[in-house]
């Protein structure tokens, strides 16, 4: 009853991707054990080198035969402006100094460069690529294509999906509002669009015919079934993952995580110049009172890579309040159960409450 | 199949649930086509007057005897801030010259008094009542229980829905981010909770006994098989009702809801003080940016009054760039259908999804 066209595709046992969280939590022991298991693990592998890459690819192939995803973040144009950098730069010299750090101002390139990430994966030859912050080119598509990679795109609206599909990818990710982390649009500049799943997936499944997977808010098999009755053919679940003991979210992290509300993570920009949920921070709350005061945020990746020697510091610190502590709406109902049994009863409990 | 405790409590045949959209949509015509196809239709009386109330309370019953809800807004405290007041009217002084009005600057009572809207609904004995910005006092909780009447509050979050339970409701709307119009939270004074439908109303579930009705981006069978999976009870449906030939919005505004995208609204304090979603417009997005670059808006009601006649008057000449366009994130999905139509697709569409 939870098989789908897309569980086929995919050969997976349940409509369960794990979401890719990439700086840490959604390491190849997580994918791993969520493959194991009979849903579809992925590596977040956006901020890695492409040795690095290969190296979690290996290393979740030494774990499990089974299929899992890679997830790779498409890079868009940015703004670069010096004068905006500098003042950032200057107003965080409070925040370093906070943890002792001496670091000089990064200069470009400010990301790993996405042509070498994708010739790793290509090399590495995954069952499942995935692709979030927009629509990769033409080539690479056909070079995934070629060697029989299943494609997902990430939208977090109806033009997206439609654009998704028009690019060739195999399925496409609806990300709500709810979801933990950096939201996928890529097509809104201004306001970011927060579209709420239950709105969202039935409105791209009308518009779309490739599988939708649904992300966000999804923390058991209430959510697994809610979104199969929306129209969707699986569930991507990050939230639900990061306090488990195969992620590789830092013990402070965890901690949080499992003792947040529902209504303690907002969406900012202020740790990475991208919009992303997490739970609320003395960081985020002080850089936004700026913010909102009319201080700019570099684009992304530009602020992502001027705030992390402060992020990694205050981990070494012990200090989560200087983290970012990423998560989704369903944050209060997060435990951590092993991976495994998260997948196994998620599908339980979903197909129990499809027979009511 | 849809059959729950709470459509045998209300006798309906449907957990469908109409939404009381105050200012026009909701009135007599629109609820009684609900309650008479089989749903439970309700009259959003929140602005009208006490005489009004009794007549909009007449008028149902003229159509049917089936049960039907009213709703009225709980007052809470608000601030008036002289020169916050001034300020606001002065810069809508140039809205009001669009329009050719001159009217004078409103003085307090801001609302109608609502010990006299409840009395006029407790005398008309009502099947149903909710609540929305608040929890009544203990003595209007009693008055309602006493006569028999049912009684629904509304909440964002977990800590509104135990606060709900405590004080003596008989169920409780979940509003999510999706839906549209004013928000309905009361404890979080400053950042809006804005929570989607699909991590809050587990999360609701697992904290209350009572009842769960799930509002936000519900348009038809798939979203209500959807929150009945997530262990909601009913689904309170408004947007999906706007564009129906019994709605009383202007149709004008219907056209806007008509052709909407999913991404086209916003949650706005521009109109009336407090934070509502509507489709976003050239009133909005002028106000906005003025609230931006730091112009206070006084709080509800008081911008409500401040805003009425030029939300009148654009009525009156036609101009949908400066009404009040509230819709829900579905609105992608609305459709022109009666309202009976939508009751009974929305059952037989979900009875269908839930027994795949």
């Amino acid at each position: 009853m939870l098989h789908t066209t897309l569980t086929h595709k995919l050969q997976i046992d349940y409509p369960i991707l794990q979401a890719p969280m990439a700086g840490g939590p959604a390491g190849p022991e997580l994918a791993a054990a969520v493959s194991e298991a009979g849903g579809l693990g992925q590596l977040g592998v956006g901020y890695l080198t492409p040795q690095q890459i290969r190296e979690a690819i290996r290393a979740v192939r030494q774990r499990t035969d089974r299929p899992f995803g890679v997830n790779l973040f498409v890079p868009g144009p940015y703004a670069e402006d010096e004068t905006i950098v500098r003042r950032m730069w200057d107003r965080l010299a409070a925040v370093r100094a906070r943890f002792g750090l001496d670091s000089k101002l990064a200069a470009p390139p400010y990301a790993e460069p996405f042509e070498e990430q994708v010739r790793a994966v290509l090399e590495e030859k995954v069952p499942v690529c995935s692709f979030t912050f927009g629509i990769p080119s033409p080539s690479v598509v056909e070079a995934f294509r070629q060697q029989g990679t299943f494609l997902i795109g990430t939208a977090t609206t109806v033009a997206e999906a439609i654009r998704l599909e028009a690019a060739g990818v195999d399925a496409i990710v609806a990300q709500g509002s709810e979801a933990g982390g950096h939201r996928g649009s890529f097509l809104n500049d201004e306001a970011e669009p927060l579209i709420g799943i239950l709105a969202l997936v039935p409105q791209i499944a009308d518009r779309v015919s490739l599988p939708v997977i649904a992300a966000g808010g999804i923390m058991d098999g209430r959510g697994l079934a809610a979104i199969l009755a929306l129209g969707a053919e699986a569930a991507q679940m990050g939230t639900a993952f990061l306090a488990c003991p195969e992620s590789g979210a830092h013990p402070l992290y965890k901690q949080r995580v499992m003792s947040a509300r529902e209504d303690e993570t907002q969406v900012t920009r202020v740790y990475s110049g991208k919009a992303a949920r997490g739970i609320v921070t003395a960081f985020m709350r002080e850089m936004q009172a700026d913010a909102d005061g009319g201080m700019s945020i570099p684009p992304y990746p530009i602020q992502h890579v001027l705030t992390r020697d402060i992020r990694q510091a205050a981990a070494k610190a012990g200090d989560a309040e200087y983290m970012s502590l990423w998560a989704g709406q369903g944050v209060g109902q997060a435990t951590d159960r092993h991976a495994a049994e998260i997948v196994r009863q998620t599908a339980v409990q979903a197909a129990g409450a499809m027979k009511q």
